[in-house]
């Protein structure tokens, strides 16, 4: 009463090979030949490649920002995640001033119970530091939220100060616990927006003007002091500079366990977004902004050599009419962020592994395992292999697709990525041994689990060679 | 009539996961839980590790040098290979100068011949560039030798011109080969030799002194810019220090596909063993030799980081009594090189393992993945996957061991490590399908095979997580 | 009714040759041979150097800490000064929260006015950044106060936020001002302290501890990509690390702007002083710290090179008796610095230019030249030319001395070079024309003036051959 | 009888004041305000600024090539020298295989003597190294040649193997020489040189892409490899690449004393200028080739900062008709080389000074006082000072003139400035006291004289500011 994957290629971050694979409840139960059992279902997938689930380490739904929410929901979002073969994200939950961070967890679970069909966990966003908050990080672990993000950016509002920094960094190393940052240098941002706006310089192509290189590299810079003296570990968000990458290659070779993450709008679409005399670069509004060819080319070679670990999205869908809109004469009031989590897999498989910019392994590794891996859920999910979850991505290599925001799933009325063609598609899902794609349509109702996600211990290792 | 290893658990260069392994012939056929067949045997191996198979992609077995040859021949070495793990070696035939390339293989192949417990495959090194050498380069790929060795020491031995380098690499590109070099300036280290011995500076002291981190350095340096000029790969054999490690890294964040080996020697030995006046310090006498505490534990990092893709011995032993004494008034006459083919698991088991420096699957990556994806071995070789050649060594964690040369089964009278202490060890080997080793002992007659391997593609990326 | 200094060697920054130099009023009116008109006086300095005199932009006088000033005031730190080859200071006039520039500054006139033995300039410090301090800063232009400084550490007393040294360094260049910074990352450093405190570690070794090498390289990270940010150049004051020194060599290879500053402690004292289980210790309580052997290396090498561009003292005493004690059960209660205006030339001529480590002409430029082009005095200042000021020291490099705190003219009961021995001495000091030492003693009272100071140009370049 | 310089503005590498100068025979007599005695003439230079002679260190004068020779020759090039500027050239000696170098420096005696109208001193190049060229390095210091050359490019011409270098660099250190290197791998050279002919690529735009930037970057780093393990001081000559830079700049950090050279071509030229499909291109055949403008900009930051010592010409002027068409059907035959020594100070003027990229100081010390510290020649010659020879360019900053090939002094059929628009010009030129040019104009029969070096010392250092 198992499932058999009949003749497929299983590709591992590491392994590429022929063999079937059997499924049964909701753990993988064999890997071979001629594995199948009496009544087991088995499924021709010949020609096609057998992928791990992918693992998004960062969206935010049901984010409320000012009046409204980002358009998609834990419903919607995670719809549109298992189409694009995305069957765990993580989310930010984030705690607003004077708010506990048990509040703010429980605020978050209420968002997504009963909503998702991806399996989900939640990263704690830190905003007000005190001296409960101390303590409750060690809560949050034991309830399975091991990672924690705090923001250089966003002055006045999200933004810690250095000193935040420092203490949460040095408690998440005796908790066994993962410091995400956000690498902007928000006091400088906040000068040149006001400064821009003083200027009446209000249209969406100052929001990068804003936001130079130069601030991301010194909060990066920043962070990884910060890291070093606080002896812990730490991993930055949507890294999108060169200069960035550098800081961090440099780190790890003196042994500082510095970890990144990018995102494929950092891949693949540039700074020129902004240059338009309309409001239409509003749908690149977003915090890194774009940045220059150059940038781009210097995190595919990030990716190449193993020294960035992870491409997530930062999925934060506004739509452009209605939401982006009410920046419409000051840039700075354009809901940061842009829909991504539909079309990762995608977008990486086409413009990383079909131009050779990585190999497959590498795919699986950024699209899955490494995430996996610090955020405490490998061996469960993260890698195809026995007594491992059941979430497996059959993947169609053949067909050409086209993306548009008419035919996306994500309920956000754009996507940035408009017109670009797609090799290869998500053909069935399985979620913990349960098909919930079959033929590339959603076929269940929402049955994804909350991952409570074991403490980071940092022993994930398994490097194996760049693909040249 | 297979075999089912039961109760382990399985270590891949990504993986580690508790899961039975059947064998069934030459190959591995299941990966799961019951996968026991009529007629299988099956061997209770609860508590083990399953590593694949080690390859040791650095030895010198039967090699002369001058009036005799080294202690070990492809017989001892592999029996002693197979012993310590490594199931698969890469031996070096060397072309003399005024031979062909064709000789020089066929030469080896009657060397090693029906006497290896281990599989075994050649990379070529040619000493003596001539016309004809460019054209036989192809014939050795056609014939399974899809990598060649070139030295930048050894002058008026074997050292070639950066005009030989350069256009070996770029013929290397035309035919799928991958390019190792030995990197030390040989015409730097020759003057001071000369110099040394002209002072009167005889005894082994001198050795390291004559061959400083300088030399190796620079030659990576050229090495790295040669081929990036000749638009080829190459890979940097025994990597000893830090300065050198430094230009690999750059290099490859530049993305220039430059890889790299090093060895348990520059890991866990250094310079102050030389520091005797005795005649001891011969037993270390290599090149390039032992270095300062420092380069190892940069080396360390990047193995740790991915930064570095093997761990491979140069294994080339000599007799301390009757061969490495035929220098004793004179340390340019002592044969260059140390054992070690028996001790590269057990050491980087212990000494990296088991100290947090690197992680099992990096230690599984290290010893035989990586090897196998840059010498064309993979999947056959390298990896625990269906389909796979089932070279598979069963370790057991509990033993401790203390390494002694009156132990060992490297044929040579001493050992480097002597008195080293090991966690760990080998319990059983297959090499496909066949159980070589049992309970420690070698229990077969040889029957290790030629591998022709494929060529290079630069294609068997898979890059995960640095272990901190 | 001239001098004319006869026989000696004038050294400037570039410059080393036999010659008389003749002073008219306050000025040099002629150098070469055969100068002296009728009524001149003349002056045998055979066999002795003529410096520029010495020029220390870095210094702490009468500085309130609490309910106490620093030991030496006006009076005392410019005669010590002068009697150490020093004409010119630029001392620090620092506002008070809650008080305007104008205030501040007038503070500082009435401080030294009437008391100094050398000329004088003044630095202003902000410390509390309000709109109308962004006025206040062009009316310091105007008033000769052309540099400020800020601080990144001193966490709720000195320190600033980023975007306060953003809008100051944005100011500066509008202004033709050149902002100095304090860098080390004070956030870090309160956190670091007060868990110190709390765990009871008190003593003055936990100092250093407290404010680690990598907190300096932080800031200086920060305040170049603030600077780089804000086009506008910056001055890194008392750099103590090698870490931080790398970075300003690269910043300055990539055209930005960058100047240094390191002090006699960083580069001849060690973090060992602080290693001892009495108060002593306490001598060296100064920020940042005294550091490791091989960050005094790097900076001695980066005198050589001529990537750091002066000599300072950071001169600010307090009694060991009296005052350091005041921390005597709490570190953090030891009053920061330590004097060293006094001997900055004869340290430097010792340490630097007699052990190879620097060349005379790089001595002159440290110590004189290059703060006068940085700091708008030239070439009133900082020179032996006709024309330029008549600030001459009289170097007579036979004597042999010893540093003593008994022995020495700074008002305050240690000196951290307890011990130390000299090479050379100062024999006669003029300032502008006017003799006030001669034959080492002072024989002049305060006639030291107020120099207006030139807005900063960035214009000063002169660049010459490092000292290998 | 002197001769008073009266109302000009007196510019060294680090001052900038008006005062008259007094010459008096052969040397300065006197600095500063009415000096002039009875007897002297008194030339009035109001408006314009007084230079030290300039000096290039980096000439080839009457050198033979196959069967003809340089367009100039020491009377020609000379001239053109002088009434650019420039008052002291060092030319290149260079042995011919098999001769010795008393032979060679002979040959080029008898090239110079009598003919010159700037002062003289020779390089001596070693071509072919022997035990006898041991010792004839000694004979060479003793007769003032202080420096030698030796090619790592020019395979099977000029190339020396890495172990004469090596040889040649032990033994500088013994004598007090200073080495001076061309950095291009020969090798590599040679091996794309034969490929582009091979395949028919025999027009001048394919010399630049047989001499790619990476052949220097890597000569670079193995001369200073090799410097470094010599423990002797290296002199790059005409660096051309930002590469190249960056390895100096680490390498000087490093405290490796690396002195570097570049010359107006790598600093206003580009490598567009090959990309004709006409033969004009072989106007820009020399070696290195001209880069790209990146390299430029990079060379010009070292430069700024103090990373780059001096600024030379390596003119070696060939005729375009008749002499580098010798090359029209293969780049291979073009002579390699280009006229520059006449325009030197009016490039560097006009766009370095006059654009801001470098300051005034910094202008007299890259083109005269660093090569005079560098090659035993200060201070005697390289600034104006009391004492030394008066050697004096009263520079005209008003004017503004057009090279052009029919107006030029040199003897060479074209420049590659042509129709570059400069600023300031030579009014008049004093060679030791002598006036040898006036309102422009050459005035004198050859007067030039050798120059017998001191040897080097390492000991010339002057650093300041960099000119931002």
């Amino acid at each position: 009463m198992g499932i058999v994957l009949k003749g497929a290629t299983v590709i591992t971050a590491v392994d590429s090979y022929a063999a079937d694979v059997r499924l049964e409840g909701e753990t993988i139960a064999g890997i071979g030949a001629d594995l199948s059992q009496a009544g087991d279902a088995v499924l021709d997938v010949a020609g096609c490649y057998l992928f791990p689930g992918g693992i998004d380490p960062h969206t935010h739904l049901d984010l409320p920002v000012g009046d409204f929410s980002t358009a998609d929901d834990f419903a919607s979002g995670t719809a549109a995640a298992v189409c694009g073969g995305t069957t765990t994200i993580i989310d930010f939950a984030t705690q607003n001033r004077g708010e506990t961070l048990q509040a703010a967890l429980a605020n978050w679970h209420a968002k997504a119970q009963g909503k998702c069909f991806a399996d989900y966990g939640f990263h704690m966003a830190i905003t007000d530091w005190r001296d409960d908050v101390n303590c409750a990080m060690e809560d949050m672990v034991k309830l399975g939220v091991t990672s924690f993000k705090l923001y250089m950016a966003y002055k006045n509002v999200l933004q810690v100060e250095d000193g935040v920094i420092f203490r949460a960094l040095q408690r998440s190393r005796e908790i066994g616990a993962l410091i995400g940052l956000h690498c902007e240098n928000g006091d400088v941002v906040a000068a040149l927006v006001r400064q821009a706006l003083q200027a009446g310089n209000t249209a969406p192509k100052f929001h990068p003007l804003t936001r130079p290189a130069a601030a991301e590299r010194e909060a990066v810079s920043r962070a990884i002091a910060l890291a070093e003296m606080a002896a812990a570990p730490v991993y930055i968000v949507h890294l999108s500079t060169a200069a960035g990458f550098r800081l961090i290659t440099e780190a790890r070779t003196r042994g500082i366990p510095v970890y990144a993450e990018t995102c494929p709008q950092y891949l693949l679409l540039d700074e020129s977004r902004y240059e338009t005399e309309d409001f239409s670069g509003a749908k690149y509004v977003m915090s890194p902004p774009l940045r220059r060819p150059e940038d781009a080319a210097m995190l595919w070679r990030g990716l190449k050599t193993g020294m960035l670990d992870t491409v997530a999205t930062d999925h934060c869908s506004f739509n452009y009419a209605g939401q982006k809109d009410r920046g419409r004469h000051d840039f700075s009031k354009i809901p940061n962020g842009a829909p991504g989590i539909e079309h990762r897999l995608g977008l990486l498989y086409t413009y990383g592994v079909c131009t050779g910019r990585i190999g497959l392994n590498q795919f699986v590794a950024l699209t899955s395992t490494n995430a996996a891996k610090l955020f405490g859920l490998f061996p469960r999910k993260g890698t195809i292999a026995a007594g491992s979850d059941a979430d497996i991505i059959v993947w169609d290599p053949a067909p050409r697709t086209t993306i548009t925001a008419a035919g996306q799933r994500q309920r956000v009325d754009y996507t940035p990525y408009e017109g670009f063609e797609l090799a290869g598609r998500v053909r069935h899902v399985f979620l913990r041994g349960r098909q919930v794609v079959e033929g590339g349509r959603l076929k269940e109702s929402p049955c994804g689990k909350y991952l409570s996600r074991r403490s980071f211990t940092g022993k994930g290792g398994g490097v194996c060679l760049p693909s040249f």
